[in-house]
């Protein structure tokens, strides 16, 4: 089998080995220390500044995205999301769920966002934005270090979904003035799926301590508090944590610049690949993390089912409206090059059986 | 490593080689075929009748308590309590939280619930009963044929918290009169925490069918929509959600008294050992998952820690005030009564160093 969608993927011999092994009880100083090591590791990747603190939640990304909109802004911010596929209309559905007032920049599927498109918002009021870095849905990268300027113009408090961009593009908190970075087990981290990380800036942090939010589970306030002492609220996903740590202790050791050259080579690999094959990359600003791709001559889904069913290779389907045009091949995890060419040698294959 | 605490627990080493396989891609029929058998599986070891449904929640059985909280009653209801320990807190709590109208019935530490106990609440109009069937905090398993006749007679949709009993106790949703069971994955399906699974009969869904929360990733409507084809809302723990599919095969294929009696011989045996032991039961109604143990010459603490610093062996800490009085040992996951026997040995080691 081989996985190139955009979570869960393919993981590392050395994570697989330990999701084997037993799992320890963690009320201990023992799994304390792993936490705390792995807030401070999660940060170095991350680049965040002083006072930054980093929050393990047990759940999806989108358990990660609710948290934040809910904990870190308020009925009295004016929230603007960049809605360029359905990852942003769930940002701008969390803000509505959550009575946070927002404005909505809406891009066609496939397009990036422009100077342009922020100007009619400047200087107009708001204090916060909400940005998938990579929107998945469309493979669409945005440029955060156009975000941030106009956040830092405008006094912006910047969150940031990183779920599918972490450890494939660069991204550094304190550098590029971003705020709040979440992000996800099985994307570029190459974990089993369960668990989210939201890192908080000083700044952040300051708004979860001032907030009141109505839910337990969902209380950073209480993450916070049991994070000084390396510990979560409620019992996490022990096994993956651990797991994070050995992940995070190759990436802090070979640096985090690493991570994103091996996706970008590995992206521009297959990129080359596909010259010449009946596929049109359908994103205007391509992350290093996925390439999405509309098959000219046949339907997405059906090259997602054959794929699947005849090649055990799989690649990531769209859903709704874009289910039959476009299909998403993910950079992201333990891939090669030669994993890679067997790709491209499946869809020569599909192209002289006329499926392609 | 041997781990005695009440999650998470030691993992069959079928369950644990699933652990170290590779994590497919889930948007797929192949694992909607595994959610629909899961779903199936679970319906069958909780004894829910027709129309009954089991939702995968990512997150711990707290999470799964502020779903059930949340979506089950609304601000119209009024919920009786049981507040014996830490979990019936919760309860209270989260009732508070999102403003659902309750009254606790607090016992003290230790003791059960009495027909005398409900007495006062009989007739008074209450519509809702939240209880957690085992008080994990505390050890005492309550009486739920008593709670179940109490809620017959008012009227009252019955929600039960078995996480911790769930396989060990029998539990029987329809003949008992059960509406909703929540429970989690690190207990006695002795699977990775992070998963945890509500059952609803026909009664309770229905209830949240017709609520509406300000919430999307505790939506319980949305998770039985997406249910109905195999799916969940959001990414799930797929490797969770593969290993309890092996997990349920297992124990539906030699039928759930089987797990039942299991568990009680193990509790049983480990029961007989301690005789004679300076260690006092402090439970007034015992489960078959665990023993609450009050070391008479030392404090319960310093047990805990010598058993794991010295011994390689988990026993599960009590928090708070009863740190130093109460430690617990299980008999959940895959433990045998040769595992029970090496505790046991410790214990007359520590006694004979007079760390006992």
């Amino acid at each position: 089998m081989l996985n190139f969608a955009v979570g869960p993927v393919m993981m590392e011999d050395k994570i697989l080995r330990l999701g084997a092994e037993q799992i320890p009880y963690f009320r201990t100083a023992e799994f304390s220390a792993i936490m705390k090591e792995n807030e401070e590791m999660m940060r170095q990747c991350m680049g965040a500044g002083n006072g930054s603190r980093v929050l393990f939640l047990t759940g999806s990304g989108t358990a990660a995205m609710e948290a934040v909109v809910w904990n870190v802004f308020t009925s009295r911010d004016h929230v603007l999301v960049v809605n360029g596929g359905s990852f942003g209309a769930r940002f701008a559905k969390l803000c509505r769920i959550h009575r946070i007032p927002c404005t909505e920049i809406c891009l066609p599927f496939g397009q990036t966002l422009t100077e342009a498109d922020l100007a009619p918002y400047d200087g107009q009021g708001y204090t916060g934005f909400l940005v998938n870095l990579l929107e998945t849905s469309s493979g669409v990268s945005y440029d955060i270090d156009l975000i941030s300027r106009f956040c830092h113009k405008n006094g912006c408090l910047l969150a940031c979904d990183a779920v599918s961009s972490f450890l494939a593009d660069p991204l550094f908190m304190e550098k590029q003035g971003i705020d709040v970075v979440l992000t996800g087990s099985q994307k570029c981290l190459a974990l089993p799926p369960g668990l989210s990380v939201i890192t908080l800036n000083a700044r952040a942090v300051r708004r979860v301590e001032e907030n009141e939010i109505e839910s337990m589970y969902f209380d950073l306030k209480d993450c916070l508090k049991n994070g000084e002492r390396g510990q979560t609220p409620f019992t996490p996903a022990v096994s993956v944590l651990i797991q994070l740590h050995a992940r995070l202790e190759d990436i802090t050791k070979r640096g985090v610049e690493s991570e994103f050259a091996r996706t970008s080579e590995l992206a521009a690999h297959f990129r080359r690949g596909i010259e010449g094959l009946p596929l049109e990359i359908t994103s205007a600003r391509l992350s290093n993390a996925v390439t999405p791709l509309h098959p000219l001559n046949t339907s997405a889904y059906s090259v997602f089912l054959t794929l699947k069913d005849e090649y055990d290779i799989y690649v990531c389907p769209n859903g709704g409206d874009q289910a039959d045009q476009v299909f998403r091949v993910g950079h992201m995890g333990h891939l090669t090059k030669a994993d890679n060419q067997k790709l491209l040698d499946a869809f020569s294959d599909m192209q002289r059986r006329g499926l392609l």
